[in-house]
């Protein structure tokens, strides 16, 4: 049993990430208005939040810029037109995919960007792309995280040499990804114990990236927590890729430390999350993203399936079962 | 750390039961058809379920039964048209509220009758009165519950000499329900192990009824599962009061017993609850609801605000921090 007192304490340590806009941005291909991501970032300030993620650096090569919208690319010049000069506490994050980003030229050195953190997203058969994902950035002056994705998929033998390889770079932290949504929080709490036993090694923090295809997104972040993670990503209505990820306000609400404040949340849910949702952009639990969950399958079906405006449950299980 | 047989394995004594007509009743007024209860009753049997909850016994001398569906009051007959002889492993539960049923005409001997299970639900305050209406369905020859209600805002004490008077009665089960949705898993193990060691002590059942105010209701489940908890209520699609209760489909995903199938409940929601939502049946969480639940509040507030279609929920949120 945890120690009563994590409860009621708090620990220094704990920094949350806003990943709103780069989670979100995949439901609705990152057509954000300006005035909702300056709302945003305002909220962001007034809540607490550590580190606001802006979106992807995705490559222009591979990816037709007509097709998305600015934040799927993150130039520099974007962020500065709603961040200025950023003289707040509030970090700025962008997020690099293995294979998919030209890092080399893209990400420019940190003393003339806005951009505070790089999170290399990796799967662990990338791990050496993104080693030098990693090098790049840290010779650039930047925070780094990578975050290791899909990992209920991974085998634990392969993680822990993943875990080495990442020990012995510069990199700050090392994200869990439960990508699928399939883990339940018992097992959430032995996979972090893998992840603490190895960086603890390498003095490195942990985080923590959930989806809620099982409705359990925020529990297994709390569960996260508990058992010595401090990098804590959320979503504001848990806005993200199929069934969303923990809930911006469910965990500000959670958390003890006084300088975080759930309602400049509320206020922007309020006022920007819901008109979304009126325009008829689509995320959250649904018995589909449940059942690609359960069945530890990447959600891309049940996206489609959403997509597709359907409702008929029972044969997309048919469908899905035999898949697996 | 629990012990990992504990998610592969499973506890012949888990009981999952279903209660999506009476705490969905609490939304719709309990006016289902006959159609929509016997195809739950039929999905039941098919997925497993041990126990099925039709409604409440409420008083018709306090209700109005013009106002209310038939599942309010569950007449023995109202049942039977439904289940017949009820030739099924699946055993029929009901609902008896202190204060608000006449137990000792309304609910005949068990010979007579096709319910098995009778739920008294009590606050702290009324225990005495639920002792009396425990001894009276006993008498006749059921198997009873006590399900003690709002429990997040209960004193250690007064919970502890309730447990000891309800050991001391015949009452088979004894029920933690966070009726709030306010509970954390860490602070419903702690529950739990207070409740564990009174039962242990006089050889009774435990379950849990939770609330989804947090998005925890499944979480806490699974939690008091691992915890010795054996009794599980569940909803389909999580139809309940305000924010609503355990999915169904989310508990019997993860029940390992192999007795268990969610395929029939994924048909009955798809078919079901479905036609419900459409016909503008609304519960599930919302940001109202997280509020009380993080207030620790009854969510009567939120109920209300959700029938008005209200969306402001920054003023809302000035609202109830004023009643607090």
């Amino acid at each position: 049993m945890k120690e009563i007192s994590k409860l009621m304490e708090y620990r220094q340590d704990v920094k949350v990430v806003d990943a709103t806009l780069r989670d979100g941005g995949l439901v609705n291909d990152f057509f954000f208005t300006d005035e909702f991501v300056k709302a945003l970032y305002i909220a962001n300030v007034k809540a607490g939040v550590d580190y606001m993620e802006f979106g992807y650096k995705a490559s222009k090569e591979l990816f037709d810029v007509k097709k998305y919208g600015p934040w799927k690319f993150c130039d520099d010049e974007d962020i500065r037109r709603i961040v200025g000069d950023n003289s707040t506490d509030l970090k700025i994050a962008v997020m690099a995919d293995v294979g998919r980003c030209d890092y080399k030229t893209d990400i420019l050195p940190r003393e003339d960007s806005p951009i505070d953190l790089i999170r290399v997203a990796t799967y662990l058969n990338t791990i050496p792309a993104a080693i030098d994902m990693i090098r790049d950035a840290k010779s650039k002056g930047y925070e780094v995280s990578c975050n290791i994705m899909a990992i209920s998929n991974s085998q634990e033998g392969d993680l822990r040499v993943a875990l080495d390889m990442l020990g012995n770079t510069e990199v700050d932290v090392i994200y869990i990804v439960d990508s699928y949504g399939s883990l339940y929080p018992e097992q959430l709490q032995r996979l972090a114990k893998i992840y603490v036993d190895a960086t603890e090694k390498y003095n490195k923090k942990l985080g923590i990236h959930a989806h809620n295809n099982q409705q359990l997104a925020f529990a297994n972040t709390i569960e996260a927590v508990g058992d010595g993670i401090d990098w804590l990503d959320a979503t504001y209505n848990g806005m993200g890729r199929g069934a969303g990820n923990c809930s911006m306000e469910l965990l500000l609400g959670f958390l003890k430390n006084p300088k975080y404040n759930v309602y400049p949340v509320i206020q922007f849910v309020e006022r920007h999350i819901n008109k979304l949702i009126e325009e008829g952009v689509v995320w959250g639990y649904d018995l589909q993203y449940l059942m690609t969950g359960l069945l530890n399958q990447h959600p891309r079906t049940a996206i489609q399936f959403t997509k597709e405006g359907r409702k008929d449950y029972a044969e997309f299980y048919q469908e899905i079962v035999a898949l697996d």
